[in-house]
């Protein structure tokens, strides 16, 4: 099997895919396609995003900056994202880009960064961001690009939660605080899952997070865990959970 | 409370730690204590390892290559460490230390490094994942440090697999198989975890792994996923069964 490329097309950008029509393809992706992957004409690639679904195209004509492509099959219906809102500190910038392409793989439908005690990062690059998460989900072969939310402050965010979803946060050292993890076993599709930032949430946080009806303590095991190991951890116990 | 440096000690490098005793110390722990961390005389140090347990201590002097330092009280008793083992085959290198970080993170006892029919990296430098694992087990909690075992061929290692403990197998589209994966409710803390390489199994791989009687396929979702992100996915549900 030859490898085709997989393409996120910003709805925003790019008008709707129907079937057999041609589209003239923006200057950075005949880029990508004739000059980076030297692909020619006839040769085929696929389209994606949240509105049009997948598509398998072939391209019509391809130049230094410009190409035309024409849609020959949809391959998948456009969906609704489900999977969790990820709530996290920013960390240091390679461990923050490695959670966001990680989570991305995991299938995150929002990320939303807050601010807490220990935070020290409070720059988001969302520009930045967002191409780690488009290309992850070109090579993890998802449909839709995770939105990623302006940073807030931990507690305006909690303030904001809708109280019919349920918010995981990951504890360290439960015993510590008195309370009984539960198990991600009753775990929705919609629910959120909070990690602290490096070093932990301060004791305050954790007592004042507990106050909430919609907040549930979720152990991560007896180890301490790097956030950005956390994060995958956490993710990779929910969609296990929300597949079951 | 402030920070005490917790510390590996390697077992056959040292004598057996017991009560109230004064040690000499490494130089090379001695530089890092008094010259990197600035710690004098009278501060505290906890040092672990897995024949020993962990131990607080005191420093009693401390120079600039040398220093002594005495026990004050166990904290833990010495164990066997049970995790599971990580058979994964090696990606580049970044990849790789990541993997060995965040494995070491979620407990693995034993690594396994396989060369498959897609593993282009087969240099496995001992050294270097030797100090990836302490440093993750002192920053961790663990009391122990895995075990990292010389590379050897994919279908080697199963030769050798003991028939009684399960292999699980992450496939990507179990269907194209025709196989079900299986849940990880049964997996017992000494079973192994194998990751394929970049680029997936070779088909004739998967179909070969599926013959041996302790091999079962584990799914980790609809998305492809980055072999790091793999291991530490599959890790996080395998410690998370195991726990509970």
């Amino acid at each position: 099997m030859s490898f085709i490329p997989r393409i996120y097309l910003d709805p925003h950008e790019f008008e709707a895919l129907a079937s057999n029509k041609d589209y003239a393809i923006p200057a950075s992706t005949a880029h990508y396609l004739g000059t980076v992957l030297r692909l020619k004409a006839s040769e085929k690639v696929v389209f994606f995003n949240e509105r049009d679904g997948e598509w398998e195209c072939e391209i019509s004509y391809i130049a230094k900056n410009k190409g035309t492509i024409q849609t020959t099959k949809q391959l998948r219906l456009s969906i609704t994202p489900l999977g969790p809102t990820l709530v996290f500190a920013p960390l240091k910038r390679d461990a923050t880009d490695l959670a966001i392409r990680m989570a991305t793989e995991l299938g995150v439908k929002t990320i939303q960064p807050v601010k807490t005690l220990r935070t020290n990062t409070v720059k988001i690059k969302e520009e930045r961001f967002r191409s780690i998460t488009i290309e992850a989900a070109e090579q993890s072969n998802r449909l839709t690009i995770p939105e990623i939310k302006p940073i807030v402050s931990l507690f305006d965010f909690c303030s904001s939660w809708p109280k019919d979803k349920t918010l995981w946060i990951a504890v360290e050292r439960c015993a510590e605080y008195h309370i009984e993890p539960n198990s991600t076993e009753k775990c929705r599709g919609d629910d959120g899952i909070l990690i602290g930032p490096e070093g932990g949430f301060d004791s305050s946080e954790i007592k004042n997070l507990l106050l909430y009806d919609f907040v549930r303590p979720l152990s991560l095991g007896n180890l301490i865990l790097k956030a950005e190991t956390a994060i995958v951890a956490g993710l990779s116990l929910f969609s296990q959970h929300v597949r079951a």
